[in-house]
């Protein structure tokens, strides 16, 4: 249970199998921190190019192909007090009839305060009066290497996770992976303040982040693609295009935990979530969009033992 | 501002321009009843066939095409103590190999309790513990006679409304629908007493409803399609497949909402709804989807006048 | 087998149960005339507002539901010297950023010249040279009346046709259609001279035609959408968004009419569309898109004899 | 102009920078061989695992990213006289519905006739009668090293080429891709001696490819993603999913080509595809699909010279 306290030297714009950045054990704890999207660092410096940077990857020792990692997030924070939107939603959002009349994109700069956790529009939009959201630092990107030996683009997402851009990857949420690859070979990156559903302008208030997170290695676990868990409820991830993909993926995957871990059946499992689910809209804007698929843990039995 | 009662003798499965039921005058107020799903009344009798019988179409006074309707739901009850639901998720939701390990789909029954607000699973589900569910009494079809005198099935949805399927259309709302054709011809029925994010297993828990609700016209206010309101938020509801087009629809009506109304200009509307916009998923089973973009009110100005 | 000459004087938009405009029987032949898809004649005089205005209904006598019309398309061919075309590609064929650099629409008017059977470009585009296109006339709609009492807008499509706009509606095919109300009601119109798959500018060259046509009762064949066949292939369509569904549709289509009437197992139906199968991309511009599946007669055996 | 004559000693999985198998130059020539897609070659060994193992990459001396890389294919041929099919549609591309009633997968064996130049069916398909098909070699994988360090798995395609599943990448074609790092890294593999459109079933006739092709170097030309042309027409290709976005990728590429290279307008070149154009699909079984839109040469105007 080591704290390993890790400031990154390099960076990666793939998620993809790369030399380990730091090797850690299972239940080890890691302190971190990320560029922001275009490759700024806690002091506004470009450290990297525009495109997501990742930290990482952190080698988890034992890892091997077929097992889960859980990695929970324990504290997410801004680690300056500048972030930046766009400030037009995308073309992809919108009918095309629509296209005439949104302007031209611009860069909006915001003043993160850590003090009151809020983020205030620092540029000067004057149709829009004084605005003042409440953080709610989220990871944009978090993922393992994916198989077969590929290399993908920190713009994207899938089954290794990715660039999903869901807002409920924030701090006290543990995210399982499966593992692909000897070591897992974790990556994290594209750090947001605020954001809302869909990321429809392409960012939420992009920023640089400390981030603190522990892993767990359940081994002989075997899932198909990212899921997660929170206080209140648990949650699957469907990364593809098109949204109808999306669901399909996160609706099965939440079936099969039902099935596997809480020993449902496919009737009581599909009346909880005919009654009960709720679908939550990650990324709409990537190559592959998010779709999330979250159940209360109120309505569930108690969990089996995860296998180890 | 009369107070309506009205028991409907006819039904329709269609959204069209059927002869009024009732002619109402702006800023009445109608108690009426509606049938389940499958046609089943207060008393549990088979009053129509299957399909989502709607009760109306109420005949709004003056209001012509090119006006808005907006439709106050005061008040939502089941109004009988049993509802049933499906009991398999519907094979879209899912990825075609999970459908070997899906069994029939069957019948489940509800008891509605009135006085605790909530539904019992009252079917034999071996695996499922005992589930009670607080009641949220929605409307799955709600809408108006459709444009260039078309009848369509309250199978589907559209520009007119129809068969959504949103949860978030309860008691409190005020919804707001284009009008086509001369008297608008509200119609509603498809009360669910509970219901997921989806519709995913085809039904909630259907009932048969009482409704009280109040109409009120925006003469010369002209919309696309429907939209809504309540204490907290602003939506506006594309019903279109697929989800991507539903996207459009409604992040579209949103933006020209916020234009018209609120007086943002393209900047400002869509940082707010790039971070903090949600998008909530109406009825994904349907020929056509739900897709439904939402705001909250508290970072909005205020609105300006609606025109009369 | 009488053969009518009919010219229409009322037309409808929408595809619904409207009154008969002529009453015919198994085996007859009509004679008949069609407007543009804006509601010019054969003069060129505005008969009706656009929008696909049809021939019809055809009341097809002993019809019922559940029975399939045979639609022969004996001959096809416009009837006046002058068509037209929209001059853009329509914005939901194209990435939204193309849309900056294409110019607003406009109409193209063409000559149809019966003599030579060609179409030549009659306005002026400067960077076009003169362009003279060999006549294809096929009517882009073609259906007969919905279900449940529905009555659809003649700008879309369905399980009874509607406006399909596949370029494989041309004399010598045969179509086939479910029977959904007593007497079918048969529409049709908006007959192209000239038109690319998919319908990509909004038209094809839009003209008004004289049609003849035989019509043909299956008794006790049921289908479930349109079907076609001419002397090599026959085909199969779906009429949906998005167009994934309509391969969907057109792919079942394709393997139930295979078994039932070609008595293939699922490995020989597999096995010939995955070998020898295609897709055309009938309208990718209306509401709904249509998909076809098509498959050559000669690795067919002998069809067995349809139920009568 | 060199020939070379060059067999493969490695095959990749992915389409990335691999060190090159061999160096070539503008205008040169390759003689070289395919695997099957499971990995077998001209003697039916096992060489590689299953998975569209390729041959290359082939580094062009000289590409460098903003080029474009020509690739004509002199000749295709199967190298042995077996092949095999898989016998059931896809689960994507039939409704839900109809899975019950589809077998299990099997594989099919095929023989090849280079004398007569067909392939019959030498498994034992009761329902099916004898079946043999004329032979139109194809590759399905064809591609260069994406962008951005990316491997990507030989399973999905993009701007890069990649399994595309195109029955019209046959001997005589040329196709042109981007060149996104220097020397491009050419791959190929995946021959199919029959393929109808789509794919439908998960394979054509699978076999192992003697394989001949010539490359150009068209320096400082830059195209975002591949492109061919045979002796009477031009096409671009779309590799996404949905089939929507292909449409839009492809559809967006032949107007660019139209004004580039034709100086056509965006009324002429949208005319032209309006009234002529095809739409073929390719690939709608893997991750990404594949969508072309095609042209006859007989109306375009002489192209412009190419930059060299």
């Amino acid at each position: 249970m080591t704290v390993h306290h890790f400031i990154p030297s390099i960076y990666y714009t793939t998620f993809g199998s790369h030399p380990p950045a730091l090797r850690i054990a299972d239940g080890d704890t890691v302190i971190t921190t990320t560029l922001d999207a275009w490759g700024m660092d806690f002091q506004g410096r470009q450290v990297m190019p525009k495109g997501n940077p990742q930290s990482g990857p952190f080698y988890i020792e034992g890892a091997e192909p077929g097992d889960t990692l859980a990695v929970h997030l324990d504290h997410l924070a801004p680690n300056r007090r500048t972030g930046f939107s766009l400030t037009v939603v995308a073309p992809n959002v919108v009918v095309p009839e629509a296209l005439s009349y949104l302007p031209a994109r611009r860069q909006a700069d915001w003043r993160i305060d850590p003090a009151s956790q809020t983020a205030a529009l620092a540029s000067d939009f004057p149709a829009l009066p004084a605005i003042t959201l409440p953080l709610n630092p989220m990871l944009g990107c978090l993922g393992v290497a994916p198989a077969g030996g590929q290399a993908i683009s920190t713009a994207t997402s899938g089954d290794y996770g990715g660039n999903m851009d869901y807002r409920g990857f924030v701090a006290g949420v543990t995210v399982y992976f499966p593992v692909f690859v000897p070591g897992a070979l974790l990556f994290m990156g594209d750090g947001h303040a605020v954001q809302g559903d869909g990321e429809v302008v392409g960012t939420g208030i992009e920023t640089s982040f400390e981030v603190t997170f522990t892993v767990h290695l359940l081994k002989g676990k075997s899932i198909q693609r990212p899921r997660g868990e929170n206080r209140d409820d648990i949650f699957t991830v469907g990364n593809a295009r098109p949204l109808e993909l999306g669901v399909q993926l996160a609706t099965t995957d939440m079936l099969i935990w039902l099935y596997e871990d809480y020993g449902l059946d496919g009737e009581a499992a599909s009346t909880l979530l005919g009654m009960c689910g709720h679908y939550d809209v990650g990324n709409i804007y990537d190559p592959a969009f998010t779709m999330v698929c979250r159940l209360s843990k109120k309505y569930l039995p108690k969990r089996r033992e995860s296998p180890q």
